[in-house]
C-alpha cells in the first residue's frame, strides 16, 4: 500500500495530523514542542518527536499482542506514524495508581498515596474550558459518549494499566498515572487513539524515586531531555532482549 | 421533653449549631448572613434566618409525610430548629433539572438547557479547596462515603427532586437545581440533613422567568429580601390552603 501524505488536517500542541491518499488513514507527525498547564508553559524537548513516536510504536505493538486494539497501523519514519482515521471521543481517560499532580491539588490528597483499586477519572477535551473533570453521567448527559462506550473506555484503560504497570516495573519504573484517548473508526469500533508517551504518563524511577516524565518539564526539575532519552533507551533495550 | 440550649458546637456561614441537654439532639440557629462564591461575597438578607427556618420546616415536614426521613425534629422558635445530631457526610449532592450557575461555566453548557434525566453531581465539602466536583469513585476511594451510602444519597436526592419539583410548580416556580447534605445518626441511618432553602436552590418564576433565590444576591439582581419573602409567602399560603 503506497501512502502519500496530503494536506494538514489538524495542528495540535505536540503532533500534526495529515490526510493521506487513503480516506481511512492519517499520518501523525510528532513534534519536539512541549506544553504544560493548558499551554501556559511552552518549550521544546530534544528529540521528543522521534522518542515519542518510537515509544508509542513499541507500546501500541505490545498492547496489540495482548489483544488491546489501537489506531496504530505502522511507523512510517522517525517522526511519522500511520494510524486509522478516527472520530475522537472528546473525553480523556486518566488512570491513577498513586496520587500526583492535579489530583493532589484538587482534592488535597497527599502526593504518592497508593490508590487501590486504581482511580479512573474523565476530563472533557476542551482547552478553552481548561479540560474540566467530568463524571460518567456528564459524558452520557451531554452526548460525548454512550454508556457502552464509557464502559469500553474504562475497561480498556484498566487493562492497559495492568499491562503497562508490569512492563514498566521490568525497567525499574513505577507507572503512577497516565492519560488515554479513544476514538471510533468507520465501523464504529472504539479504539485506543492518540499516543502513549512520557507527555501523558507519570513514571517514577524505583531509585532514587525521581520523576522520569513530563513533570521534569512542568516543574523545572532539569534533565528533561535526558529523562525522555533514558526511559526510551530502557524500553528499547527491554524489547531488544525479548527478540 | 425539655430542651436546653448548651454551648455552640459549630459556627457556619448561615447557621450556628448548639449542643443541647440531649446528646443526640442539636439546635440549628438560622442567621441572616448570606455568602456566595466560597464566602468571597458577604452580606445580609432581611429576615433570612426566620424565612429559611420556616421554609425548611415546611419542606422537611412535607417530605416526611412522603417517607423521606431527615434530621428534622421540630421548630423551636423563629430562628431555631431542633434536629438529630448527625455525623455529616462531607459530600454535597446537587440535582439539576436545567443548566445554570457553575455547570454552565465549567462545561460551557447553555443556561436553561433542560437536563433529562436530571443530572446528579457531587461536591466535596471543603471550603479550603473550593468545594471541588468529585465522582462516585472518588467518594468511595477516599472513604467519604461507602458505595451503599452514595446510592442512598442519590436515590433520595432524585426522590426529593420529584416531590419538590411538583410542589414548586404549584406555586408558579420551576425548580432548576438544588443542593442536599446528608449525615448518619447514632443508628448509622443516612438522613437528609442541613436545610432546604433558597440559599441552596435555584427557583425560576414561571413568568417573567426571573430568579427567585440566592442568585439575586450572588448576581446583584436586586430585590433579594423581597424574593425570599415572596417565595416563602407563596409556600406558606399553599400549605395553609391544604389544611
Amino acid at each position: 500500500m503506497k501512502i502519500e501524505k496530503k494536506s494538514s488536517l489538524y495542528d495540535g500542541k505536540s503532533k500534526t495530523l495529515f490526510e493521506t491518499n487513503h480516506s481511512d488513514l492519517v499520518i501523525q507527525y510528532f513534534k519536539d514542542d512541549a506544553t504544560a498547564f493548558n499551554a501556559l508553559k511552552k518549550g521544546q524537548i530534544r528529540n521528543k518527536g522521534f522518542l515519542n513516536n518510537s515509544f508509542s510504536t513499541h507500546l501500541f505493538l505490545y498492547l496489540k499482542k495482548l489483544q488491546i486494539e489501537s489506531h496504530f497501523v505502522e511507523k512510517l519514519s522517525e517522526r511519522e506514524m500511520l494510524v486509522q482515521k478516527l472520530k475522537i471521543i472528546p473525553v480523556e481517560v486518566v488512570v491513577r495508581n498513586r496520587a500526583a499532580g492535579s489530583l493532589c491539588k484538587r482534592l488535597g490528597i497527599e502526593k504518592g498515596k497508593v490508590l487501590r483499586p486504581p482511580l479512573v477519572e474523565y476530563f472533557l477535551k476542551d482547552d478553552s474550558l481548561g479540560d474540566p473533570l467530568v463524571g460518567e453521567t456528564h459524558i452520557q448527559q451531554f452526548g460525548w459518549a454512550t454508556l457502552d462506550e464509557v464502559f469500553q473506555m474504562k475497561q480498556t484503560a484498566l487493562q492497559v494499566n495492568q499491562i503497562l504497570s508490569s512492563l514498566f516495573e521490568k525497567i525499574g519504573l513505577s507507572l503512577v498515572d497516565f492519560k488515554l484517548e479513544f476514538g471510533k473508526n468507520s465501523k464504529n469500533q472504539v479504539l485506543l487513539a492518540d499516543e502513549i508517551t512520557l507527555d501523558g504518563c507519570r513514571l517514577w524511577d524505583h531509585t532514587p524515586g525521581e520523576s522520569m516524565d513530563k513533570d521534569r518539564f512542568r516543574l523545572d526539575l532539569g534533565k528533561v531531555d535526558e529523562a525522555y532519552e533514558e526511559v526510551f533507551n530502557r524500553l528499547n533495550q527491554y524489547f531488544m532482549e525479548q527478540k
